[in-house]
């Protein structure tokens, strides 16, 4: 019952700050859907937990799709007359369209104009562009920078390359009790971008290797992916492991400071989605719960009509509704060490509660059984906690007849899991409860 | 598919003229339930559209009902000691209560009061007054006109017949590819009121007469009855035909300018209802939904319960709901154009969405397909309108697993059926989607 | 059809005041789960109705609990040195705390006030407790007199018996057409208090008398018990006649000018639940409607998984939500004539409902029969029952296709039941109705 043992204030503050750490050391690599970086990010993720990495050909037919062609780049610069470099790689790597097609040329002013890109309403900031299955290169930079190009001419090089090669992903599987899976999926292929999704990468990656700890009854499946492609992938060559996934988080945008978003799954109302809906309830914390649309992360692809998993997605501020979303602004004070703590809390919450969520049947089902002269009134500590745990006392015995989970209890009755949980452990072990098979 | 090619404004401003004209050249006619002037009623649709008239004897058993004498007028008045008429039918038909016994005689101002109606409450309005299951006489008049009677004899005379003959109602079947019919039904057995019902009249002929033009899914059947008398004989006349009937709307009070009131039928979430509700919430004009309740019109008698059939009412102000209802002053000034024309294109979007509410299966279910190779990231014109098309290409495959029809996305996504209906189109012509049987 | 003859204004005055004479004549008695208290009160009850007893030898297993000593008692007092009592049982029997054990000796102050319970926020009043299960004794007093007592040493006394003997409950058993069962359940344990529980004690007499006059179509057994031990016992005895039991309401707190409180049973839906949320709707009075919960009276017996009865509650302050609950101030001034028999109306209503509450076949279903010939628009009355009574016929001949009950149309209507019913009657007179099996 390893999971209860959940992690002090103390121990959470420690793990925000290894986390926010993590995160920093993964903000300079130049990632993308493919390539070097991508690899270098899971290099890291595997100091942390057990990896196994897997390389996927360029050409591959994964359904649909065709795995693409490998992106690598080494530098890239837009140097104006005097031969400064007035647009710099070095400097960051979002000032270079991801999957840029190699380039070295002098183009007049006019014509650099149609390579760049910038966000003329954060006239500061630097916009995040990709141009992935269209062939084309560009240079992304701040407006302010742009407005102050003289009318002359440049010379623009991209030292990429775009060739067959390999698609990277990795996974980490803690097997449990059983082979019913947990899977959590996060994506590794955004460049110098913390929250969108350094952040996930982080938490899923520490909550991996807290949960490599304990016993568990599920199995997890973390798998580290790149966005679209990458589950399209996995889930291509993985379908007798989709088809053993009875719970699933597509984790991204965990580290900044907004509300917790939980996006429920297409089937709406699957452990996941109700189980994630009751945890964020009772954390008395800033949430929402939204419906399923078919727009967002790579949950996407996994709730697909032809797969249709119960997989939801875990946020903070939803993609595109935070003005830092895509851009640099997207950086290492945007997210912060609490709020990566806080996700992984509630991470932990939603495991706990899928954990323990079971149906039990009441074993003296007529009337109540005298709870008063087997101490039951007294399971734990305080005057408050120990009304909370007569009625959840009361309410285990009454709903468990077989077809009520411990979470319905919880549901029904406006208590936490907690206590509901806490009720059917001690009267469990009076003797009071049985597990159904 | 020709019911996307909507009229235009310009068309839809012509429309509400011509049936406005229609409304105006039916106004004078007497009408009852039955009688000359259905017949001449039915004769002047017959101009608009093909139509097959059914003449149905007095005496006819119709379930519980008896098919009742024919009654015909020719002149009723009350002449005063001078001579003068004081109610004279040829200034309007309302001044006879329908269905009156014929008499002349002379009377005292106290027996002749026992046969007038009035309307204190609006001393100008004559009432709307029928006497058909109980034989009797009576005079309609403005309370007006009625305090200013003197104490004397009057000389009352209604030249009328009520005597065998028959019932008279008319159909015009639009034959579509499917057996399975939309019925759409008006009753016209109400004399010079404008909105009630002549205004659903002429809106109901028009729309049988745009639809004439089209190719259609299903088969529509119009039928012109006379009020609860002729639904009944309608409905034991026609009992194949009702089996037939998937869909189904009384039209009546459709010329005023209060806001639409859809009226769901017994069945509650027919598809007529759920599409009504949709294409009302979709117009963003203001408009109510209520429950089926066994008070109205004719969808009494096709919702009673050994037809229970999915026809829901289709009006404006609800029968009973506005002071000129069932009143001289239900004229051809509370009846529009515009109104009328508002009503014919609300009617022609759930004709629309019936038209191509279907559902479909999703070709490529596991995962999302790539859309970006095909082009259909640019199914149509502006840039909002891309953004929309985008979502309901994704919801479209999405939900489309055999399960959910077009409208029930619609519903879901909270999209505009039209948007999804593009979408399906779209994604049909490149094979993403195939017709379920 | 007695059950429609129900008490007028006058009647249920009068019904008031016997009520409450009821209530005055066994508040003095001292009762308890046991003893002779229970027996002298089920003697008075035993006075309005047909009332068998039973008595259930202590250490007799009843489910997972054992029938409990029998506790009697004689006096009880505390003296002070002075040798005056400054606590006196027969002041008042809330005096002692029920089930306490015998006891005579001196104690100091210190020693005493371990025994003594108070309620500071009340000072002026007694509080009442129990110690059923855990042998103890004590003494309730008020915080005033309490506060004045001096150091000095006490002498105690309490000249109580518990030994073996009996536990001692009644039934009332009133056969009807069915062998179905209707159960009125109250608790008669508890001793000076007026509300809880002598008003449910004096109700639920009073409507078995008024029952016990009537040609019923349910059977009805009215159970006077103990609180838990009491349900529990009955329950162990009685499986057979419980598997009866179709309606079921625990009565309790009904004397009080609390709104009116109805409880859900677990089932949540049953037709009980519906019907008492509907007599309390139309009855246009103060109330609430709450979800079950495993805490309260009896009806967490009722309700335990092993029987999920169909028994609701039936209260107006609910228990513990005023503040004279469990307390000297729960007096013959708390509870009211006029309380009583609005509860008793309340409780005839729900009665009245499930008599008459059936499952009609229209017999004439396609189209509406016609009523106008039949007279049948003038059933009743004054003009505005007859609108309703108007529109109950078309909403009864409407639903009933065999498959909605009377209440499932004043539901779905927002009629009130009675005029559902009297249309249904009137429908079935003229053969427009009929039964169902």
């Amino acid at each position: 019952m390893g999971i209860g043992h959940r992690p002090g204030a103390v121990a959470a503050s420690e793990l925000g700050r290894e986390m926010y750490q993590f995160v920093a050391e993964l903000y300079p690599i130049c990632r993308s859907i493919t390539g070097d970086g991508v690899r270098r990010t899971l290099e890291l993720v595997g100091r942390t937990v057990p990896l196994e990495t897997f390389e996927v050909p360029s050409g591959t037919q994964v359904f649909d799709w065709t795995v693409p062609k490998e992106w690598n780049i080494g530098d890239a610069w837009v140097k104006d007359a005097r031969g400064e470099r007035v647009v710099d790689f070095r400097e960051s790597n979002l000032h270079v369209v991801s999957y840029s097609t190699p380039v070295s040329k002098t183009v007049t002013l006019a014509e650099l104009s149609e390579h760049l890109f910038t966000l003329p309403e954060h006239p500061h900031w630097v916009p995040y562009r990709t141009s992935y299955y269209r062939e084309a290169w560009g240079f992304c930079l701040s407006e302010e920078r742009r407005s102050r190009l003289a009318d002359e001419d440049y010379e623009v090089c991209i030292d990429a390359s775009l060739e067959d090669g390999h698609l990277t992903y990795a996974e980490c599987l803690l097997p449990g009790r059983s082979e019913k899976e947990f899977l959590i999926s996060c994506h590794v292929c955004h460049p110098s971008l913390a929250n969108d999704n350094l952040s996930g990468v982080a938490v899923t990656s520490f909550l991996a290797r807290h949960l490599s700890r304990l016993d568990l009854r599920y199995s997890y499946r973390f798998i580290f992916i790149p966005g679209t492609i990458g589950s399209i992938t996995w889930l291509a060559r993985n379908e007798a492991a989709a088809a053993r996934i009875v719970h699933g988080l597509v984790v991204a945008g965990v580290g900044d400071g907004g509300p917790f978003t939980y996006k429920r799954s297409r089937q709406g109302s699957a452990e996941i989605d109700r189980g994630m809906s009751h945890v964020l309830k009772q954390s008395q914390t800033s949430h929402q719960v939204v419906d399923f649309s078919p727009y967002g992360y790579d949950e996407r692809q996994f709730c697909s009509p032809g797969f249709d998993l119960p997989v939801g997605r875990f946020s903070r501020s939803p993609h595109g509704e935070y003005p830092e979303y895509h851009t640099s602004a997207d950086d290492l004070d945007l997210v912060r060490p609490d709020h990566l703590a806080e996700s992984f809390l509630q991470l932990l919450a939603i495991v706990d509660l899928v954990e323990h969520n079971r149906i039990y049947v009441n074993t003296n089902p007529k009337c109540e059984p005298q709870l008063g002269r087997r101490g039951l009134y007294k399971v734990t500590g305080g005057q408050a906690d120990q009304e909370v745990m007569q009625l959840a006392l009361l309410w285990v015995l009454n709903q468990s007849d077989g077809s009520h989970s411990l979470l319905d209890i919880a549901e029904r009755s406006g208590l936490a899991f907690d206590a509901v949980r806490r009720a059917a452990a001690a009267l469990l072990e009076h003797g009071l409860l049985e597990e159904t098979n």
